[in-house]
């Protein structure tokens, strides 16, 4: 049986997030994913607008999803030595570095393949997180401003 | 069988979702979810953030989902009229009116009965579509803000 480790922050569950999942799963039989911690997306991105544990219990909601946990507070390869996965999905975005992974990988005795998803091409514009929270400041700001002219 | 429809926008998906369709299926055996027409939402809400298709195609990924389609475009009981169901679930915050929908249902001949659900104890206070998107543009103007703060 062939384990598939993907991680991410899942903020604001999308259709971007079901591509990446599922590409990762195809690569194997079974799929785990990891979460990230609160902590480790303050220090790699911004404040989560959702909380932990509120997006693990959504990420473990999905069909596709057959188990899923939060990632270890300190050393972010401690949760790859638990789950000792075949292959640990990458998706297309992500920022992580695949030698680097690898080097750290070697350092602890860990055999898992890194393999790196590419875009699809079938998604929409209004895939990412970061697009959701565009779309919705805009139509704040397109509200404010009508606001601003109905008052002169 | 006992067949349970739920009907929601569900934007922005998140857990106090989960917990209504969850109370939902607990009404029967199976679980039938009809996602809003951007149309729809238009006339009763706001210009939705996802589009119909990708709010449909993540209902369909949750686990505790049988099925799942786009409601109807004129007459929202015509899909009450295909689906028969045997429950029709209503949500706590959900603003439609038993009365109404009983009399319609009588009329059309439809013998569904309305069950509406209440609000769980144990969601936080980060559950709701508006609460996200609050959220969202309160870490907006404190950004704009921390922004001018620096400028001066």
């Amino acid at each position: 049986m062939i384990k598939v480790m993907a991680t991410g922050t899942f903020d604001l569950l999308h259709i971007g997030h079901i591509y990446f999942l599922k590409e990762a799963k195809k690569l194997g039989d079974k799929l785990i994913v990891i979460v990230a911690r609160d902590s480790t997306v303050r220090k790699l991105k911004h404040e989560p607008v959702t909380p932990e544990e509120m997006r693990l219990q959504l990420i473990k909601e999905l069909r596709i999803v057959d188990e899923a946990y939060l990632g270890k507070k300190d050393d972010m390869y401690d949760i790859v030595i638990d789950i000792k996965p075949d292959i640990i999905a990458l998706g297309y975005d992500q920022i992580h570095n695949e030698k680097k992974i690898n080097s750290e990988l070697t350092k602890r005795n860990i055999k898992s393949k890194i393999v790196r998803l590419s875009k699809s091409k079938n998604i929409e514009d209004l895939d990412g997180t970061r697009k959701i929270i565009s779309k919705i400041i805009s139509a704040y700001e397109f509200q404010k401003n009508i606001e601003k002219i109905e008052e002169k």
